[in-house]
């Protein structure tokens, strides 16, 4: 087990009707408030008119970012950096999904900043002071409502980088399951997907000995596993809509990550999907984990895919080593494809034209991976997932 | 799932050698120390001389209050409040095990107040300013390093309480699995049983439909039935050192509470035993929970036994219910004995003498438990247990 330094600082109000908090929460931060969100689905649920009754009911001034799209593009978080530079903003508050609440970490770093934002995605030591971020998340999946990153998209140079900053960590996140009730079953698996792969992506480490971090990935694999069906068949079902909100905060708040390295191996793959065909980020990692692991599975990686295959889907234990590991990845195919998600990338709409540059950016971005890959070898990934 | 508030401050320098942060996190506090710490046991180890090396390095005043007891007592932690003020404490240092540290969070609470020490014990509203508290931990057990609560027992009224503030959570952690190595086979043992205890008392609730959680308090009972016994027997081995300290952590940092009730079943009981007869808390439990698991078993009760017995001791999921139940907790009561502890009141040095007492007093301490118990059930489970 790694030396590591634990520092989880958001506070989260959890259940429903907790949004009674928000005034009070955004009030210990100041009095002008930024409002982020997406593409307006917020308005037709209602949740936007229940959050700006609580802004009103506490007195508080605010500016609205909104149209934040689905891989937030650095010309939003421009905008709303220059939001907040005229109307002196004091917390940034992101009401949405991961995409909202990344687009107004990278606007509260750049509120104060004299760089231009793309120059603080693609360097973060050049993030200086970040104002005050609260969250309220309305889609289960990224986790960004918990943790210090954000990943950000540059459609003039075909990029899309990751950021942190201890101090993008959310002061607060608002989660309430029933804001999640609208979420399309498509929108839902896509989730669920995402939360398994940051699980995957740190359970399958080099270092070995964190057993308590393994039992708690496994717990969270299976929770999605239980209750990524119900809450795509039945929407207002909110013990698993409760349930997969609250794992994917835990699949990537970091816990997962303490004492161990953390080079992830589908992300980068997958990046290059979003920023080429803007493919739903968990789709893609859907699409690419299960041959990530069949290219993957060796007599060296063995021992950890056993361990995934019997203690996440419950593969006899007494069958041989490499039989529990193809079931096991056999099953989590076979789990994504339940959700009704596509297999492959072609029925996503990817073809041959752009994989040799993506495997070239994606080996570039790959950092101390659980087995190294090189763009030969990502290509290979790519080309089984056609 | 009930709605709650997640708010876990603590910041934790984890892993061998991060002692050597421990002067820079005293001084964003202050200047001035109080150093809190049992028997001795850090002056034979060498902890106390790298725990003042760092503060003299830090530049740092400091003051002692050593002596504290297995079960602190209140005049400690009343000798502790007035060295506090008289020498103008900053910020109150615990060394220690769980005992050190929940002195040190009553000191601190008691610094600034008017009342005397028992007052604000047994009644929490009365705390109004606490001192910061940092920790460093030398025993994996009571989880007190990362939680907001602390017990302190009165001699002269027979009475052992808990009582808790958020000030005082620890601002900081300092956990080196290393200084842990000299702990007895007996203590780990009873630590490790403190550990799975606070996990079962979490895991035992009302409340259902909180799997996540439910899974990582499986987590940690797994990690312990494989650790606990090595480290009893290898006192060095690191990773069992390291998995035994962050569980023990984990187990009661209000992870496992969140969403569920808050009633706990074998820790009043247990309490009454350390308070007649000065028994380790962990050996308490350890012969308690699984005559108090016998008692409660029923019917309703038996798919959460069902649960632990499976997913815990790998118990057949194709066997009757009823059968796994007993099977899991006849596992349990094993496991306790395997690890050296002893499995009855009897050769723990109790008899029949106080057992009237302390049943009416368990039964008033005991708060909406998983399942409701009088004075005559827990008279009982003594009695059982005996």
């Amino acid at each position: 087990m790694l030396n590591f330094l634990y520092d989880i600082p958001t506070k989260v109000y959890f259940g429903e009707g907790e949004i009674k908090h928000l005034g009070e929460a955004l009030k210990e931060y100041g009095k002008r408030v930024l409002l982020v969100y997406g593409g307006g689905s917020i308005k037709r649920t209602g949740i936007y008119d229940r959050v700006t009754a609580c802004l009103k009911e506490a007195g508080l001034f605010w500016a609205e970012c909104g149209g934040v799209e689905p891989n937030p593009r650095i010309e939003t978080v421009r905008r709303g950096i220059a939001l907040c530079k005229k109307e002196q903003i004091d917390v940034v508050l992101a009401v949405g999904g991961g995409s909202s609440i990344d687009c107004a970490k990278v606007i509260a770093a750049g509120a104060n900043s004299a760089y231009d934002a793309w120059e603080l995605v693609k360097d973060k030591t050049k993030i200086e002071s970040v104002l005050p971020v609260i969250a309220v998340l309305t889609l289960a999946a990224t986790g960004s409502e918990m943790d210090a990153g954000a990943v950000i998209s540059n459609p003039e140079t075909m990029e899309k980088l990751g950021v942190a900053n201890p101090g993008m960590a959310p002061k607060y996140a608002f989660m309430d399951p029933t804001y999640t009730y609208s979420v399309s079953p498509f929108q839902t698996a896509a989730g669920t997907a995402d939360i398994m792969s940051h699980t995957i992506e740190s359970y399958f480490q080099k270092e070995t000995g964190n057993d308590l971090t393994d039992t708690f990935a496994e717990g969270i694999l299976k929770t999605c596993v239980k209750y990524g069906p119900i809450a795509v068949a039945e929407p207002k079902n909110y013990t698993a809509r409760a349930n997969l909100m609250w794992a994917g905060s835990w699949a990537i708040n970091n816990l997962l990550k303490y004492g161990k390295g953390n080079g992830w191996s589908c992300h980068p793959m997958e990046h290059e999907l979003s920023a080429y065909y803007d493919m739903t980020h968990g789709l893609g990692l859907a699409i690419l984990t299960p041959h990530w692991m069949r290219y993957i599975l060796s007599e060296e990686t063995l021992d950890r895919f056993v361990s995934f295959g019997v203690e996440v889907f419950g593969i006899d234990r007494t069958l041989p080593k490499m039989e529990i590991a193809h079931r096991g990845i056999d099953a989590l195919a076979a789990f994504f494809r339940s959700l009704g998600l596509v297999s492959t990338l072609k029925e996503a709409g990817v073809g041959e034209e752009h994989l040799e540059a993506m495997a070239e950016h994606a080996a570039k971005l790959m950092k101390n991976p659980y087995v190294a890959l090189s763009k030969e070898d990502i290509l290979k990934i790519y080309r089984a997932a056609l």
